[in-house]
């Protein structure tokens, strides 16, 4: 387990210093900077790579609720949750703090969100609680449903670090203008820290929408993926199997 | 069937609602937005996604003329397109009302087009009716020669996911600014519900066009593919095979 | 071989309908338009998704320089480059026509160069013949050496059309400015021949720089990849070999 | 050692040339330029593409860091240490040159930073030189942990050159703005020869940095290795095996 808690906290210290490192340091450059879609492939990148290099180790989780929803989905054994929660929660912390080190040496570096997460007048639109917790709900239940397949016994080999990652940068795409992300209450508690204030008193809607939406797509996806499949063409398995 | 139909739902709701909600939340954002860039990866990444989740179970069509397509290729049972279908165009409008209450939780919303295909006026560059029934035949034609081609008995197992929904985002790339891009009439369907009006009155051209290049395509890949090929090393082959 | 050809005019239309559609239709559209990364990726993604699509059936070439790279690297037997490059060129002709027919459906488009290739005058960035000469040899050589590497009997299965689609969108990444990026004389030709006047004057140099920079990389990847190199863990296989 | 000398000279050249031309000449085209994102998928496409290429003849590193860290961990043999850095820098250099050729062919051209590497005054947003040194620290050694986890016997085949080209462009979207991104003391060395002066007063940091975090990267990544993990489908590893 040491070495799984080791994995979890080198993956969601890169997640949150990749993620929320490319948003503080690199969104708003001015004139190249690299706007939301650039932040929305940071995250996403971050995971396929860390998926790739410890995935055989922990499961390549880096993210409470996708081990609480894989707990749920019947992929994970209910021991490994509190360990694998304090690595991950720990790894964003230390992230965010490396990050404000370097952040902070930039002359005139001002704090504002510091990447944090929000909902009303801390929505970078401005969108209301109902929005932000629709849209958590919504785009957790869906990573699940992603991660469920793609790592289901039926799935192709060693595509499933693409197929994570790039779930998380199209979620990024879609929700940033709305909650700037989360989906990832490890990644939401980092930053939440240094901005502290306000951005601390809704730190508690970025732990449960995502714990909600993953159990929801942890229970659906298991429910799904219990059909006998073993074809990996799937337009001809279609054509063939009828049912 | 069951099953299949869940599947389909579930993949046709996350295509409109990634690809409408990042062109509807995020493309225009203030100095940060994701632009016809981002959506063009949104819509191909949800594709991307849920073909790895799900495309064991339904074959991961998620669209009323991919399904039309492979059933003139040979690939589906004439059986399959009717629920298919249904459960397409019912996740599709889920999604956009799901969209609309995240939506409108911005202060200021403003409805516009929501994402909704059109030609002439409601084109996003005007384009005429023929350019609309052009680029939407010949980009839905290509789409159905790459799915049929990346998901043939020779072709390398595991990479159709990639090859389809990185076809979406290539054909969002070249026909934002002419239709705002269909090729898929369970899409166009959801939005142009909550738009209303004239958009509603467009909609025949984003059934139709799709279904002409969807089933052409299928077709003509199937000819092309009828030809003996072993081989996954192309450029080797084409040296060793002469003919 | 007619199945070749037509694999061959398809991949090639697909090519310059693709790229050239993503750069005259959406480049520059106001606020939202994808720029030159948008048009990279859209170059490389027609390669990636058609090589997926028709690899097997023709090895997926799409560009007369690849052709007779490959057969200077000993890959294509000399009976197919006359076939294979009468195919690319007419599929890059019919591709521009139909882009034509398409932008011209929008009020007051303009044609200014319709994605031609140029340099001096005609260069988007004013570059010199030189400057012209030398990034398209250059390019054209590692585009052959990636795509001999990628295609040899000891690289990966089913890798090499994402390795050499993305390869396309990097050489576009970095040569737009200067020449718009040829590095395919078919898809220099078709936008030429509608752009017309000092355009077509400057064609020779999008066939004499790439054929050049192919025939140079075909022969080194040839002399570089003839060492015995069985294993496909790279940096493992260097710590074992010595050598 | 010949042949890979060769290889690691053509794909570092690839690296610089690619990475740095992409910067030079691209990034801030009026209107339409590639900004940072763009120039972040270049330098990782530059080893995403190369690894496909010459994987299999030298390893691809492209890194004196990448070589001196996965000698620290054990997969690269010391004698190779001096051949690698050696080709590395040579190609890095004549990169520079043969970019320097194709810059000065644009009218008006400005040399600037040539893509330099710079902390302080030199650096894009003028981070001081702690976040410079602690960034560059930082990303090599979780770009080391990367490549050794993703070429590692249990890793799935194949999907390293996806990983770790992938691994740089996200090291680039979040560090751009602060030391202009090195994590590669040749890729530095190269335009600095041409930028001179100061640039070349600051070039140790990017030797020292680069080469402080592979080392670690490299010893951290063996010991996280050593258990035992035959699976590549992570998840389901981990449900199974408890421990």
């Amino acid at each position: 387990m040491q070495k799984r808690m080791a994995a979890e906290f080198l993956g969601t210290f890169w997640l949150t210093f990749g993620g929320c490192g490319a948003a503080v340091l690199a969104a708003a450059f001015p004139a190249l900077g690299i706007g939301f879609t650039g932040v929305a492939l940071a995250f996403g990148l971050t995971v396929l790579t860390m998926a790739y290099a410890v995935g055989p180790i922990s499961g390549a989780h880096f993210n409470p609720a996708v081990t609480v929803g894989l707990w749920a989905g019947g992929r994970v054994p209910s021991a490994f949750i509190v360990p694998y929660v304090i690595s991950q929660v720990a790894g964003a912390i230390v992230a965010a703090g490396v990050l404000y080190l370097i952040a902070t040496g930039k002359p005139g570096f001002e704090m504002a969100g510091f990447a944090s997460n929000g909902y009303g007048p801390l929505s970078p639109g401005q969108y209301s609680l109902t929005a932000a917790l629709t849209i958590e709900v919504v785009a957790t239940f869906f990573f699940l449903v992603i991660i469920m397949g793609a790592t289901a016994p039926g799935a192709p080999g060693g595509f499933a670090p693409i197929a994570i990652g790039l779930a998380l940068t199209l979620i990024h795409l879609i929700s940033i203008p709305v909650t700037n992300t989360s989906v990832n209450p490890a990644r939401s508690t980092g930053p939440a820290i240094f901005a502290g204030g306000a951005y601390l008193g809704q730190l508690w809607l970025f732990w449960l929408a995502p714990l909600i939406g993953a159990l929801v797509g942890g229970v659906i996806a298991r429910a799904l993926g219990d059909a006998p499949s073993s074809a990996d063409k799937p337009h001809i398995a279609a054509a063939e199997a009828g049912d």
